[in-house]
């Protein structure tokens, strides 16, 4: 029934296509960059996209993505996410990460179109294979991840979610949680789909990434895309408390198991990151996808301007 | 619950077999087929078995199966029903289908016992084949599929609606849909098995296909066997306006999502066709089950007679 | 939810560890064997560990497990138990298998931790091989399995019920069941955990195994770890009336139904079993577990004494 009420509500493309990817600006040339969203970006561009509060007392970092307008994911932010995941990764002091956002109203919107769009072929492979690396270095963390949605989270926003341990979403009916990417006419890959099927199951996962679904926060609690709704400003004290029983349980048990259950999955890319790149990039370097983005960002920027 | 509400309900033998197969005429010379069904299937012998209208303004064609008195699968229904679905594949104004019956109270009784009773090894293969083909057409089609279940929807019946993107099925208390083929002593083949999986899961499959369940249309939305329950006269119409909200997804994306979904279960069946053919026909030629399939002809020809 | 409940209510170490393990005495020098609970095994140490009543008119068998004080699932208990159900196996007139507990409040509390504790490595690759054996032939049985849970049923004891075809379960809340193996610093093997992935999910699995999570009745109905709950006294009538519903269905077609839906995930470790054992044993002989295991046990003495 969730998914009925998801059909009914989600399917109408104008109002989704807004959640599928931000656009930022960029030091290479692109052409539909919106103004707005530039001036914005520019204005942090010399200030980290993520800010990291590590309590040596708890062993709990919080992550805290800060890429306004939307956290996208562009190839800057991505190296940034993976160069501080990969210090917290090593830090033994470090056994627990909670991911949030410090922009409001948005977890994340996912990947950045502005590094599918008009951009060269190198590039566009220099960008998915650091999409791959954050999926693999979440997917596989040897801590305890939590994901402290306080915002929007489409595509790739609902990836970083679904590569966490549990997931906190705040109850906000004006939120929304999906891998929406057929929306605008491209396809989330194998791995987007192997970590939802995992979540899931095999049925609602087929619907909702053949329709592009997006679910609000009730309605992903019922199929258990969230495991936790509570309200907006309880999330990050939540995610606290939840990460404190998941400490409980020793770190060398907890790890062995959290492999056994991923570790099949994530040697699925793993074993095929490079054809999984020319497959990416041939299919989005395609005339008739550009064009479908190009469609896509003259209305963004039409809505924005 | 609803397994157990479906497992105090359904398994009485009596009540469940005449659901399991139809039974038709031959031009092949058979045993023990009824009278009754034999007239009544003489009379539409020479009409067609599908009816197809294609609304080619909204590219969406409404298959109808007639071949009264249950829609048996036959292998000359299984053979029209594949040419139709092939032309339709092949005809780029059709994007969508909707899969539903023109005759009262039944969708498809599932495959007719007389090519399983009494028939030659070769015909016996040779119909396998059919289903096979009817099986990987639907399930890997480019096309949108909707089920709309207006009557009962035992095993072949079953199977059809599951191979299709979504079910809709008539809210009416006496019908009922499931893989019911181990009541009658025989066994629902992988392809079967993994098409249910993929939409209710291990556990639920398992159990109901151990059981040969049968499940009112509630029990069914509520294990997710279908999607979606109406009252009678609206499914068809309920099934064309969900159709609409699936052609709004770009056709390419949606394939490519759809194929990563079902191509390797479609692939199980593909490299293993003859191994199948060959395990069916083994086992159905049987004595032990052959008997099995004359006592319950002669049950449902004393209940016609 | 339930996981919420779960997570909520279980996470506290003090409160679940007795709940592993149960220890016993052994015949083979063992260090921390608490005194109370070798006496009560004494006692019993003449008498068969397994009592078996076989109902000849109705093919149906019940195995209770006697091994006081906790069913706890010893080398010797094993062996008795594998024995026992191999006999049961190969009698024709036994169709089906209830397996209860004759022990008041317990089902089965799991593994001896007295075969892992302070032990050879020899010994406990024994002990770990008649573990896989007891797995096998239960998952694998052409009988009708049915658990009857009249009592609490950590680890190994909630491995029992997974094996069988259907689990009723005494709606008592102080009783709780699941794979609670990480509580204890120690890890299911992938065998335990593809057995309760086919019965609840991916998710639920990875969610349960990761936190060692324990459900009480009403929590594991609601995400399918048992099937069905009735009153403590009604477990074994009702183990009883729903034997024959299974035992309805044809014996062949049921059985080669059970095998294509479990034979892929048990020849998963049949042909792994050597490698499986290898692991255990350097696992569970790690100073680092021994400490933990021993740590255990000096708590569980202190509650005794």
């Amino acid at each position: 029934m969730a998914l009925r009420a998801a059909l009914r509500n989600k399917c109408g493309f104008s109002g989704v296509v807004t959640q599928l990817f931000s656009c930022s600006s960029s030091s290479h040339g692109r052409v539909y960059a919106p103004p707005i969203v530039i001036a914005q970006r520019r204005n942090s561009s010399t200030s980290p996209k993520i800010k990291v509060d590590l309590d040596q007392s708890t062993g709990v970092a919080v992550m805290h993505m800060q890429n306004p307008p939307v956290n996208s994911l562009s190839l800057d932010f991505l190296t940034e996410f993976c160069i501080n995941l990969e210090k917290l990764e090593m830090d033994k002091s470090c056994r627990g990460l909670i991911i949030t956002s410090s922009v409001p109203k948005v977890f994340s919107a996912g990947l950045d179109i502005m590094e599918m769009y008009g951009t060269t072929p190198e590039r566009c492979g220099e960008f998915w294979k650091a999409v791959q690396e954050m999926w693999l270095k979440l997917y596989s963390s040897n801590m305890v991840t939590i994901a402290a949605i306080n915002g929007f989270s489409p595509a790739g926003g609902c990836l970083i979610s679904l590569t966490c341990d549990y997931r906190i979403m705040a109850d906000n009916p004006r939120y929304s949680i999906g891998l929406n990417e057929t929306q605008l006419g491209i396809v989330a890959p194998f791995w987007f789909k192997d970590t939802m099927v995992n979540t899931v199951g095999h049925r609602t996962t087929e619907m909702s990434l053949e329709l592009g679904l997006l679910y609000n926060p009730s309605e992903a609690l019922k199929i258990g895309l969230v495991d936790h709704l509570v309200p907006e400003e309880q999330v990050l004290t939540t995610a606290t408390q939840t990460m404190t029983k998941w400490l409980a349980i020793p770190d060398h048990a907890r790890q062995i198991t959290k492999s056994m259950m991923r570790k099949p999955t994530a040697d699925k890319l793993t074993s095929n990151r490079e054809a999984d790149i020319q497959n990416f990039v041939s299919f989005i370097t395609k005339d008739s996808i550009q064009k479908s983005l190009r469609v896509y960002l003259e209305m963004l920027r039409k809505r924005k301007g």
